[in-house]
């Protein structure tokens, strides 16, 4: 039985994707054979997380060469995936990879293409590992620790980022309880990470996102830990919508914020959050939780799925390099892409 | 057929309760006899509202005269119907006066309780009224406004506290569009709000709860307007959870952010909002969203169903005796009660 908490697996040729739809519930696979099924799975968020979905997206173009085999198909590929999703920085730091290794191959165009896919996901299992070192030595002892959509194993090609630091510090005795924010519209929260906290046994309680300023004030929240999806030079971030609200409550409470991600999520050419494209989706997402809602002709829904959280309400970044505050330094923070 | 915007209707001795679970897919209503009827349909929120639940505790305890007549009934009745939720302030305003009314009646109980009741119906409308009339002079041109539960016709006794601000403002030309957030996890503002606006042709866009603070950076909200359960002497205020992160997000954007309430909300017995009991309700509201959540052994849930604002974060007050500040006198706020 494959292991859910690996939920991109490459095997000959094959890229099993854990589709995330539909857990907790049920454990389901899916089988992709070609670029266009990764994309879809990445369009409706069957695989999602910013560092998961650059993975499966270099996977998705080992697929188009392993399919077709020309150049071209591979280029093809690379500007179908790149057009999934818009925010998150990692999709298209790996597709740059993936373009720049097939531009550069010759007959080994396949070969060397699955080797970078490779070491692409096995950067990013490293880069986790990293964080949850540098993020765990932040912590002090026996701490609640809030935390906001799923950032587990289930959206990275490892241990994953905050929650990667929240597994590790809850192993040293530095955790208490994690507070799991549902997350809606699609509560990645309330799905994914209370599964991945009960599956690591972590002591977890779940609320509702309007909840966590509430429980910021009541003392029970000692640190928040969050990840992200595109970072600008001046540290301002995109993460999932109604990350920049607990980011607020923390700074009126006086409770350090951090952001948890690879090097890989930081995009150096925008100097400022106003520049990340920010995805809206669609208004079913918020709807369909209702009967005869989406029906309801004069109504209109607004369904960003991130948001902007600005650098000065951000604690420290903690990512594989190290724990790093902007303005962030073109040297720093590209010397592991080069 | 019965005005699904007059959701307590006193007909021959029967209150007619508007079953508000069942909106906005079904116009159903609950035929309540007894004060035990009238006390399951406040504790399961079939009404809700701060001051529709006062009055239709007060039309319970008439109901508990009618049956069966002894002013024990009646005074057991104050009990059962004071038990029901903890948090709203009216509910005991109501039933305070209720309680005096029987105390004070000989042969003529019946009677003088349902007048009672009808008078405090009565009063809540005009109250509805005058915030509604208040509130609007408050508005500019054409805002955006964000409003959060549901304050309006179903939550009161007439027009409604913010809602009916807004309803007012918009007739005015004041009200450009409504932000209406869903409120987890009983989404009063995705059934309840957005029903109520699309019945009066107010424009109306749903966001998610945490959507909110990203809308008001966009600039897109000019106001804040949310309604109350209690309110403490030194104006901290207790209403719908995820009030709190409303008025954190209003206060970093500089965005007039405003409590509409009658005085009967307000609570002059109490310092501050530290002394407001906040009902906890059952994890089943949280978890049933997601197949499988409520059974997994270790989650815990934590769902209150109110906050606490500080007196600090709120603009003004707007009540039915005109827009006021903190700290509350008691001769200002007790004026109507006496």
């Amino acid at each position: 039985m494959r292991d859910p908490l690996c939920p991109l697996q490459w095997e000959q040729g094959v890229l099993w994707i854990l589709d995330q739809r539909k857990l907790p519930g049920r454990i389901q696979w899916i089988r992709a054979v070609t670029p266009e099924r990764v994309a879809r799975a990445i369009e409706t968020l069957a695989v999602r997380g910013a560092p998961a979905i650059g993975i499966a997206a270099a996977y998705g173009v080992v697929l188009a060469a392993a399919g077709n085999g020309s150049r071209n198909a591979v280029l093809k590929a690379v500007h179908r995936l790149a057009a999934t999703r818009p925010t998150g920085y990692n999709l298209h730091y790996a597709l740059q990879r993936m373009q720049t290794t097939a531009t550069q191959s010759g007959k080994n165009l396949l070969s060397r293409l699955e080797r970078e896919a490779l070491r692409i996901h096995r950067e990013d299992e490293r880069s986790c590992d990293n964080i949850a070192r540098y993020g765990s030595e932040l912590l002090g002892r026996k701490e609640g620790v809030l935390t906001y959509c799923n950032t587990g194993a289930l959206a990275t090609g490892g241990v994953g980022t905050a929650l990667g630091v929240i597994k590790r510090g809850w192993r040293r005795g530095k955790i208490r309880e994690v507070f799991a924010c549902e997350t809606r519209p699609l509560l990645q929260g309330a799905r994914l990470t209370v599964w991945e906290c009960t599956q690591t046994g972590i002591p977890v309680t779940l609320i509702c996102d309007n909840t966590a300023a509430y429980l910021m004030r009541l003392g029970k929240v000692d640190r928040v830990l969050v990840g992200a999806d595109r970072i600008a030079r001046n540290g301002d971030t995109s993460n999932k919508v109604g990350t920049l609200s607990l980011a607020l409550a923390a700074k009126s409470c006086g409770i350090p914020f951090h952001v948890a991600a690879p090097l890989t999520t930081f995009d150096l050419s925008l100097r400022s959050g106003g520049e990340i494209p920010i995805e809206e989706r669609s208004a079913g997402e918020v709807t369909s939780m209702v009967a005869g809602l989406g029906k309801l002709q004069k109504l209109n829904v607004f369904n960003p799925s991130f948001d902007i959280t600005p650098a000065k309400l951000v604690t420290s970044f903690i990512t594989d390099q190290g724990v790093i505050r902007p303005p962030f330094a073109r040297q720093t923070v590209l010397r592991q892409k080069q």
